[in-house]
């Protein structure tokens, strides 16, 4: 019963999904899913890197957060379009807010929508959103042993960021071994080392970003 | 329906929660549900605790994990009888699951069981297992808006742990900010500030921990 209930959600939300992901390929829109841990930085990568963006390309955020409006006003001051999505006590987003969040949005007007998930390393994997890209954060306080106990989360993503470089020194974080293992989950895992805090290696994510992005706009152009 | 059908799954739970809380009265054993963000230290901040208390306290742990062993592992390291539940994909441990595990433990010869739930601020919340205490672990480098994010957590549990103290001052998480937000969701929280690391303010949580074990002792004397 309980499998079944479960099997007929995810397969509803999987719909509704594909409806977006449609929309966001006739707009144009590069979509970015951010999932992690709470606390792991997902707002301040989202920060940094709307920062390096913003001259160049029109980026929008949603933000999901079970309570509160503190991420979308940080990030409203920064100028960029932002929704809050309160998802009462939900432990995920999932396509339905998402195609709901979307009528405040004109996506017209969007080069690259940056969708901030609830702060969790479990369910937020098993629910698609429309998204070109699934990317997590993990932080070096988190410890290295992450992958071996989130395995799902490591097997979705094709972008694993390692935040928090910085304090790599004051903890036991092994930077090799998770590599190493992530590498054994997902053999395609594309690894960016970063500090939100210092700004160390935000280049290199970017770089690779916008490339993404440039190669979107080349082949819509051609189409 | 799929309210419905979760509110049967709460209820079923709590069925459940109730016979392990009847059969650890009887035979007891003082139980604490620790539970926090993946990374802020459960398994670190148990270790700590066994140490201390292994020479007057007979310790059992129960370890929850997505997937994987190595928790269970260092505990029995540590001399102590350790479970180790795999929920598969779940993430949070039920009632039933803990039921389950009590068929590997022997109740008679344990004061004090600590059950490690899976890394997630979210659905343990909503899960009894029967336990006597419910505590939760917020770690510095996850930052300081955590209690308006998940305030459910902080207003289910009755102790705080405030961990990685000595990590303080390479982030910028406010203390007094989490202290003052954690009271408004629950007047009578708890809270403790320690490092796992450095051991430092581990002594005030056990003395702490000790009293309420020495007074059921007293309690269970005088029946």
């Amino acid at each position: 019963m309980e499998i079944k209930v479960l099997r007929n959600i995810l397969e509803a939300n999987e719909a509704i999904a594909r409806e977006n992901a449609r929309l966001f390929k006739d707009k144009g829109v590069f979509v970015i899913n951010v999932m992690s841990s709470p606390g792991a930085g997902k707002t301040s990568f989202i920060l940094r890197t709307l920062e390096r963006l913003k001259d160049d390309f029109k980026v929008a955020v949603i933000e999901g957060d079970i309570a509160s409006k503190v991420d979308a006003e940080k990030i409203q001051e920064q100028g960029a379009p932002a929704v809050q999505i309160n998802t009462g006590g939900a432990c995920h987003l999932d396509a339905n807010m998402i195609k709901n969040a979307l009528n405040l949005l004109n996506l017209d007007d969007i080069d690259l929508l940056i969708i901030e998930n609830v702060g969790n390393l479990v369910c937020p994997a098993e629910f698609n959103l429309g998204e070109d890209l699934k990317l997590m954060i993990l932080s070096t306080p988190e410890g290295d042993d992450k992958p071996l106990k989130y395995p799902q989360m490591f097997t979705l993503c094709s972008v694993l960021v390692l935040n928090k470089i910085d304090l790599l020194n004051q903890t036991n974080f092994n930077l090799r071994k998770v590599r190493e293992s992530a590498a054994k989950l997902n053999a395609n895992l594309q690894i960016f080392e970063v500090s939100c805090t210092t700004g160390r290696g935000i280049d290199n994510w970017v770089t690779w970003l916008k490339n993404k992005l440039l190669l979107g706009w080349i082949c819509r152009k051609r189409k």
